[in-house]
């Protein structure tokens, strides 16, 4: 039994809010159960210097956490002077996934930063906000299309993530923070709308997993992530 | 003329959202016309080592901008490495004001952060941090009294904080960012409910501001913020 | 009775010698009774980066106080590897201070730093380093007009600085430390020699002060400030 | 055709030299083809602060690349004065992947940390890593164990590492620099002697891999692993 | 000819001001002709962590320079964040030499630590800050004997310390920076009263020195340090 | 009697492997004894800014220790955050000692850097680093003129270094760990083949050290490195 009462293969409630703040070329709060990301596109018209006259733009990620989006209160990292090796890992992955959905050259010239602020975490902070971010930044795309800026479209497929993972020994989809902070297993998957996958992580955190198990998990991972797509979709059309 | 067509006496529009996130032992959306930042308020069990075994509590203050909270985008302070001066600033003023409202006594063995984060900025923004803080330290203390953790509430007082300005010449009360980026004078005041000053800042950002002019902005102050308490109290009361 | 002995309208004895060292364009040791401020103005032609193409030169300033300068020695900033707070903002200060004498268009092409070291401090080191620095940075303008590497002096006001505040309960001038830590408000108050503000700094420290104390307060500061002025102009005559 | 000629279920030629250095209590130089690491388990009997009393032992690793490792030199991370987010997620995984084969009780009042220094880079230098940190990691066990400060052997499982990946189309597997740097996957895979999975970590670098070919790539780690094991199988019982 | 008319031999005029500042237990200001060294010695009742309970004291020294001690102003060490490799070998070195004259034994429970800090350059800042430093120990030290805080004079040795170079092909005596900046070779000696050497350092800046120049400036530190050891004796005779 | 059972005047015995790794432009293991020190030099083209225009190239050195190279685990630099004071100071030595063997002019538009990188630390790691990059950047400097890339060899001279101490009341040369930790005097000396000095640095740890005894290390010093000379020009014969 799942602490939420959910079944295995049940996803929690998604809201999404677009243009949730003015400035924002592209501007949403996903909401993922209690987990709450503010996920902001920045549109600037520069490149980084490693692209200097290649013809191509950039898509970048940067990943915070308020103080108080957890439970205890976490040191602000600003304030420690450093960000943490987990916000690093997590931001490198935020800014890869979405780069595999983009052609850079048809962006070429500019550089769209995604910034991810957990306002509230309730485990599977990383995924929503990958999946939060395609949107912000398919918003900021129209804008640059629609002023016409840019000619064709640089998004090439659409992608969501979600994280599976072991719980009490079944697989389940889509954990909170009572199964993640128990899980025998986490694992992390970004699909895209082919069903091929973008990224896998999977970590055993009590014992290893078997390949039986890592199928299962997949699978759980395949269907989440269509009904996200599906809430992706309903929102960018709206 | 104010370019939001507001009279010279007039506050924006203020929104107080109480619990607006579910960790914090105090939590408030505070929005000022589109300046909106989230205060929360973090009870810990401890004191600082400066003030161990002195038979006191702490009360401080950290502030941050989501990197899109503003115009164009501003780096990231934890992926710069430092707090800018400014900000750092800021949050000694908050801290520095709050603890004047407090008996520090009666807090002791407990150290309450307040984060305050800015969603969106408009101008303002650390006069509505002080202003929010103010309930969500209201709301945090609250709770440590009905739960018996402290015996006597160590509010002695109620503070709140507004910007008042020269634009064009004329004071002004409650500036928003086109006024802001343009006056003249920007004065900071932080009261008490009995009137009295907890904080004046006064910055002559253009020529130098007389004697009468710093009066007439005192006296708009005073009129501002005793409308924010009234704000204050009804929003506590809920 | 003030722990001095002197008056509640009396200044410290001030000292002021220019030319204090050799290298720097402007140099000048101020005291302040027993605070010691080592101020000099170093010319460089160039501006920084956000003034590139403006037609602008640029004032700014930078604060530090020697690790022993104070009663018990403090850390030096330059080991633990950053500028408290405190430091950042009154080097904030100084700069918009000197700023508010200046016209930067005469300025163009020029960037002038002033750095205010603190040899020994008693209370007072902020308004200390802004009425010393006017000094350097006036020294250093003439040199620039000597060398006829500007044409019109940028100079258009005076600018000089004290702190006033109530010492058991009684509103003084120039706060000597034992006045300072424990004052129940302290107020820095930096004027122009038309008695026109600057810039006014209120901290209640102890209980809030009311409108008639901010006034006596600012009274006090202005004649302090006349006389401040007289010295500014003595020394820069000799 | 892969560049090195070898087959696509084919490893490099792996070279493992026990007591490479004196000091460490563990001390391998493992290569793998041209890859070359140097791994070291250093143990100290301390446990870090948030494992105080908890009965619980520590495993840790830290990862650095020497500047000129790699083809061209890189920016040495100490005179950079921070290790970049790649250094810090892999050396997060290295401890993470060890931590997964030893029972932390059985290790209780000790840290082992393992220091994994490229000493030359050819690709896949995270899996040389960790599979030459188990073998440092058991050489320091053996001894604590010799010198009977712990009484039961810690380790209870093996774990090695090998990356897969696609090139040109093909699941090939121990991907040298050539192909990583070409490669449309890129996998990590980390397992234990059951064949069961401690981490798996896919990375789509051009496009997006389908079901299938995450199958062949876990097939293909599965038997390299296996070869791996034998070798560090052989080399700890010399 | 050397450009001061100095003889090769002949040291710069030498100012020791004892009780500079008033709140160090020692505090000298030492000028070497235009070289200007404060050097302060702080008290504090504590020992470094690896000295606790080795029945020791400890003597420590840091060095900075004002920015515009200097030419042309040099960047602030604490706003750039670290402090230069140059300075660290300074302060290293100023440390290593007073050490080398006290005996920590008697010294137990205290710290001594020595801020040298530049308010003008003109060559050999690093030699006048340890014959400066040594008056600011002994009269640190002097102040603790007549407090009983320590029964025995830790100081058992008078050290000094002067520069030596080849200037044009011949050996000189206390290069000011017009001869430094030129100097085929530079030396500091540092020597004890008994003529023996505490520290050497030379470098050849231009070509290798041979052994009959090293002879030559040896012989010249050696008369050189004599007669500062006379001025550090007078002023600490008043 | 030295620990090692070695004569006053005897080195330690000497390994040099050129070519120890591929990708550097010059690679040279150095081992001296239990000490090994892995020199590359890395070859880019391009000069540090302050020599832009000036027609020069320029040679620079950094010094690691990796963490598990001494007895007892050292921090990480990396994950400290910075280089300490000793390894600036080493760092800065070998690079100046390198430059006294080399004529920038002849390097013109090229900056060689050499990473000295301690693998096992027995004594002598600075000296030993000096010894092995003059090979190191021989190697990089001739592949440049076999490239055709600079006319003329840079290399005007030969430079090696040793270390000399006084252990138990004797002069010795090549001190290893047991007699440097012991040694009342260390003395690092850098000459060219010539028997000129390039640099001397003694330092008395225990007590001052006498005229007649630097003399004696001198000699000691000056036969050691003729003989490290002869190991250094065998090893570039090959």
């Amino acid at each position: 039994m799942r602490p939420s009462g959910r079944n295995p293969d049940q996803l929690r409630e998604v809201k999404i809010t677009t243009n949730f703040t003015i400035h924002a070329e592209g501007s949403v709060l996903i909401a993922c159960g209690d987990t709450q990301v503010l996920c902001t596109a920045s549109v600037e018209s520069r490149v980084p210097r490693f692209l200097k006259d290649k013809g191509q733009g950039w898509v970048t990620a940067e990943y915070g956490m308020l103080p108080r989006s957890t439970h205890s209160r976490m040191g602000r990292e600003a304030a420690r002077g450093k960000q943490s090796g987990r916000t690093q890992e997590i931001q490198r992955l935020i800014g890869r996934s979405l780069r595999a959905a983009v052609d850079l050259n048809a962006l070429d010239g500019y550089t769209i930063t995604i910034d991810c602020d957990v306002l509230q975490a309730d485990g599977g902070t990383r995924t929503a906000s990958i999946t939060g971010s395609f949107i912000a930044l398919s918003l900021a795309i129209e804008k640059l299309l629609d002023e016409k800026k840019i000619k064709k479209n640089p998004i090439h497929g659409q992608i969501a993530a979600v994280s599976v993972g072991i719980f009490n020994g079944v697989p389940v989809l889509d954990l909170d923070y009572p199964e993640d902070s128990e899980a025998e297993t986490d694992m992390n998957v970004i699909m895209n709308e082919a069903g091929a996958f973008i990224e896998v992580q999977g970590t055993a955190e009590g014992h290893a997993f078997r390949r039986e198990e890592l199928d299962e998990m997949l699978n759980l991972a395949a269907s989440g992530i269509s009904e996200l797509m599906q809430q992706q979709r309903d929102a960018l059309a709206k």
